[in-house]
């Protein structure tokens, strides 16, 4: 096993990688950051974004994280390709394990994002084409539209409702017969007209030929299948943190987001969380980019005084 | 005196004011943002941009601020000018106090920044010329140059410590003859062969035709005075919150700025601060956009919860 020697490694080129990748370098650090696929992390996926500043017309999520990379890698960082096996953190020098080496470094920021919950009907076919996993992301460009929203938790209550913001109507597809959604969004969403309950039932498929034009559901009580037109599917079924790696190296909260600090340390001191892997309130590419920055000049001071 | 009721009022139209703009009138919020002067805070003043993701040529803060304040408008953000001299958040409905006005809101989000001190001797016209007052926006900037740093203080000494990884020699210029900063990074400053302390000393002018050439000091002890040949002065002699409007209103740290939550909530619920004003650990462009992001969001949460 060969290993390398860093100030810091970043885990995962999202925004929130790619962030930290460009202060860290512009800080002179030695770093390096790991990814285990193509850089970009969600936003590749993302059709249009037009909600990170500084993008008057919009920016294709997948321009976007071109910018990012092309930005990090001008400013000198260093970059490979390796998924992170486990984390060794209880030594002060910190060991990231990967397929076949390990890479030693006095400081991590874990930036391996989160991904959402699929139903698993070939949904992913129709991302940016309809299908969304983020009403604050994707909702206004479904204005006067029909839209199916998927879920009975808080998160799928909530953002229905702020749906009707935009939509001409939002059918709700929930597999039972009430939600788990806190009683005052439930009695709000109740109260909204635009808002059609479809209980006891699971989406099977998606129509559409470029896009989202009909959301196939089942009643698991009757079996019965009915086509709903629509214009989009919004899928709220939970949302898991890229984290299997962490392995209790470093505390995360009920749902396994790493729980960090102001200063986005986790319970490890030299190891930072950042983005949507992070228990963070928001999970949008603005919110990354600041955890990221804050990480970095973190792991900057800390080094400082290693 | 005229009232005008919103959902949201946000004071201040620097990159953390335009971000809570933009979500919020992409959220379909009443939402509206005041501004003392001109949109775009302390960017406008910041020569060049190389840390904000997505820039990957940088970008000048001007055209930043600009690309910002456009993307707020399209969206349907609405401006005023006007500066608030107090706020009154006793009642359930929010009330600022303006010139000759009154405005009441469900929600306020203070973005109202941050000023650096400054010496006062002229050192604004070299603003963005070899003046700066951020090592981790401005130092990179400087490789190989000689700067002059003023300050005798944490902030001041580890950003001290920070130009030396640029610049090939930093004089730190201290009023007094010894340093108010943290023993640790005293020891460090001290053992950097690039650091040259100038005991003793104010800083009481700047020499230069287009940028900072020379920076004059004057021994307070003897009052000997003489020219450091330098290409840049870096001033870290604190910074105030602008927030003489705050009057106890929310709750405030020692200097201060004013405390927030994780959703970015103060000690008043519905009020938010964001960016330069918050007690953040970090003051980013960057920063300001997540901070701002989340207290949007938090605001409309809370609003549908009114």
């Amino acid at each position: 096993m060969t290993t390398t020697d860093y100030d810091l490694v970043i885990i995962g080129a999202g925004p929130a990688g790619l962030t930290a990748g460009i202060y860290a370098a512009r800080a002179r650090m030695n770093v390096l950051l790991l990814e285990k696929s193509v850089p970009g992390g969600q936003v590749l996926v993302t059709d249009w974004v037009e909600n990170y500043p500084g993008f008057p017309e919009g920016i294709s999520g997948y321009d976007l994280a071109e910018k990012m990379k092309v930005q990090a890698e001008e400013l000198g960082l260093q970059f490979d390709t390796a998924e992170v096996h486990s984390l060794n953190l209880t030594k002060e020098k910190k060991e990231i394990v990967l397929k076949n080496r390990s890479i030693t470094t006095k400081t991590i920021i874990i930036a391996s994002g989160a991904s959402p919950n699929t139903i698993g009907v070939g949904e992913d076919k129709f991302v940016g084409k309809g299908v969304s996993y983020c009403g604050t992301c994707d909702g206004p460009f479904f204005r006067d539209k029909i839209v199916v929203a998927v879920g009975g938790g808080d998160t799928a209550v909530q953002e229905s409702l702020f749906l009707t913001k935009f939509a001409k109507k939002v059918y709700l597809v929930h597999r039972r017969d009430e939600l788990r959604a806190t009683k005052i969004l439930q009695e709000r969403a109740m109260a909204n007209d635009k808002i059609e309950f479809v209980w006891d039932s699971v989406v099977t498929g998606l129509d559409g030929l470029f896009g989202v034009e009909g959301v196939k559901v089942k009643n698991v009580k009757t079996n019965d299948e009915k086509t709903i037109k629509a214009d989009g599917c919004f899928i709220w079924i939970g949302i898991l943190p890229n984290a299997s790696f962490i392995n209790d190296a470093v505390e995360t909260d009920e749902y396994d987001f790493i729980k960090a600090d102001k200063t986005m340390q986790t319970s490890v001191p030299g190891v930072y969380a950042v983005g949507d892997v992070r228990d963070t309130p928001l999970r949008q590419i603005a919110t990354a980019v600041g955890d990221a920055a804050i990480a970095a000049i973190s792991a900057e001071h800390f080094i400082e005084n290693f």
